[in-house]
């Protein structure tokens, strides 16, 4: 079990990444901590939490329909209960509307004092969920950090404490950007030790086809879909999904905008292949309204507050015979473990985000010949990195 | 935490209620096992799976709409790993369709061998629900000695394990049983201390109203009202709703026929009540379908198959914003305590079928000031009572 002079040891490694602001700027409710009191502010049986701005480096380039970008803004959480430390994070990638500055104040409005235990996740996940409307992010690094810490003081992993057998943990999709074929075909080569390869389109035009063709140049792995909403026409949507079909594509994400539900449910009615929800995916409360109009949706922690709302979701899209896939933001292993929690009882996961950056900071779960390695950690079952 | 031996020693008490069949008819897959060599059959890292009949003995006669009895069947179960020991029972009211002989058969088929540890609780639980078809409270007596065995592997209570605040537990519901109106009036009296009571009407007629104003002559406590699907006409039925509020009644459960669902949710759609499915409610497949046409479903863990559905019901059911109450049959505190792990998070709780019993077998979950008390033991919180 880490302590919390642990972490603190290891946030303060200006060295790693290059971004770390030092433990200086360690934000909490009781003010800036100093690197040299760091159990200042802590009081016996209290919760105190704190975070650190951390921006995460992609080792490439990453493109979708419509942007592209180098790094991601993330927040680094913990949570400290009498010397036990839950790690959590948040991922804000542009388009969903959070950003360093508005995860900071809305972790600066949360107040933990008035809750006795970590263990009243559900008291306390309503009200962290009751602060503001959206801030999903945010949330889910609160969430995060509890069920580690929660874990921890239990002695279990989650994936133990949720009854699922860590050895059925699916293969992960490694993701294959938006690029030029000749880029393509060498980066699907590098990913030739994965079992499942996931490959964004939506560019509505002849690239989309040119993007899976330069795949298949170099590989017969299996491929999953994303479009990103980026089909404007269903005909269109569905002759692709058919032609992707006999390309040995096994789902397609979002084949058009979450305000087209209308014509999804009609692909979804004809299609060969199951139909994901993904941007039409955010919160629990959505779930009932994409039944019969997606095949099954992907559970983002980022997008939905978290692992307690996640777990709900994956229940209630079985409970309606749907489909459920797992995914993830750009995110150190904190955030990509705490998903792979849940990975046992998916049918397909897309937790690819650690290793798309350069800068992890934690040791978590592993990718072994192409499949999520969970451990028998507690928590999350993640540990710092020490770079020392 | 009770060993194994604690547990025959126990169940080996022939005065308990006069039905025990003593030590030797305690079943196993590796056959009878004698009073004498209780660990004969462990294997270190190994399920053992056990089991033994213990009727419950009714304080009263109990009446519903049709029937009335002086005894439920039940079995009493136990699961086994390195001298930890998870209780179990299931309870068979005769409507439900089960009986000691076809939960023994059910139990005998039950091979726990493939399984490498109890936390692989969704596995092991899928396969039991394969076996048959039913045998619900077959399948619920294996899942609550799960559920007892990991919680206490983890040192933990469910409640904790499930998030949720013991303090929130809510009161439970005495349940007045169909009487004459002097019966009625003096177990209405003897029942003050309850701050809610459940009448079971249904018969149809004006003893309906007679039963509630009994109880109103002398109480003027909160009722909810169980109909067991007794009324046969919808103008009939939203009549009696309309008056019960006028009453002081909270709620209606099961008004009608599970086969008259249109006419259930023409009720539901006009009452000033909710209206809670109860017989309509079984697994959780059925949530979905019971969406529009009750306000909230009744959780019993005999009727579907134990503490993991009851917890995927529960969260199912809130996510379609519908209400949530927990029940029981006439159970020991085993099943009792099992099912008052999730009743923190539920709007009501009819747990009194410990408190209906000459002879329950166990200590666990209390009542105090008419609220439910549970306890901070790990597992179930139960412990076997020895009353040498």
């Amino acid at each position: 079990m880490n302590s919390r002079r642990d972490f603190l040891k290891t946030a303060s490694l200006s060295t790693m990444g290059g971004m770390f602001f030092g433990a200086s700027s360690f934000g909490s409710l009781s003010g800036l901590r100093s690197d040299e009191t760091p159990l200042q502010t802590t009081k016996p049986g209290r919760m105190n939490l704190s975070w650190k701005p951390y921006d995460l480096a992609l080792r490439h380039v990453f493109t979708l329909a419509g942007s592209s970008r180098t790094s991601t803004q993330g927040i680094q959480v913990e949570i400290e209960l009498d010397g036990v430390v839950g790690y959590g994070e948040a991922s804000m990638p542009p388009y969903l509307g959070e950003s360093k500055a508005s995860v900071i104040e809305f972790l600066s409005r949360v107040d933990l004092s008035t809750f006795k235990s970590p263990f009243e996740l559900e008291d306390i996940l309503n009200y962290v969920d009751g602060i503001t409307e959206n801030n999903t992010a945010a949330k889910a690094s609160i969430d995060i950090a509890l069920h580690d810490l929660v874990g921890k003081l239990i002695g279990q992993p989650w994936h133990k404490i949720w009854g699922l057998d860590k050895e059925k943990a699916p293969s992960t999709m490694f993701t294959i950007g938006i690029d030029t074929p000749e880029v393509v075909k060498t980066k699907t080569q590098e990913a030739s030790h994965f079992n499942i390869l996931k490959v964004k389109l939506g560019r509505n035009d002849k690239s989309d086809r040119e993007m899976i063709e330069s795949v298949r140049a170099v590989s017969n792995q299996p491929i999953a879909v994303d479009a990103n909403q980026g089909w404007k026409d269903k005909f269109y949507a569905l002759d692709m999904v058919e032609w992707l079909h006999e390309q040995g594509v096994v789902l397609v994400e979002q084949p058009m905008s979450k305000k087209q539900h209308d014509d999804i449910a009609w692909i979804t009615e004809r299609s060969s292949l199951p139909i994901m929800a993904d941007e039409s995916l955010q919160r629990l409360s959505d779930v009932p309204k994409l039944h019969g109009i997606f095949s099954g949706v992907n559970i983002k922690l980022m997008k939905c507050t978290g692992m307690r709302e996640a777990w709900k979701i994956l229940n209630l899209a079985r409970a309606l015979q749907m489909k459920v896939m797992v995914g993830c933001m750009t995110e150190t292993s904190c955030a990509i473990s705490a998903a792979a929690q849940l990975s046992p009882a998916v049918d397909w996961a897309d937790l690819d985000g650690n290793l798309l950056i350069a800068n992890d900071i934690y040791d978590g779960v592993k990718v072994v010949d192409g499949k999520l390695q969970l451990n028998d950690r507690p928590g999350l079952g993640i540990v710092p990195l020490n770079k020392n």
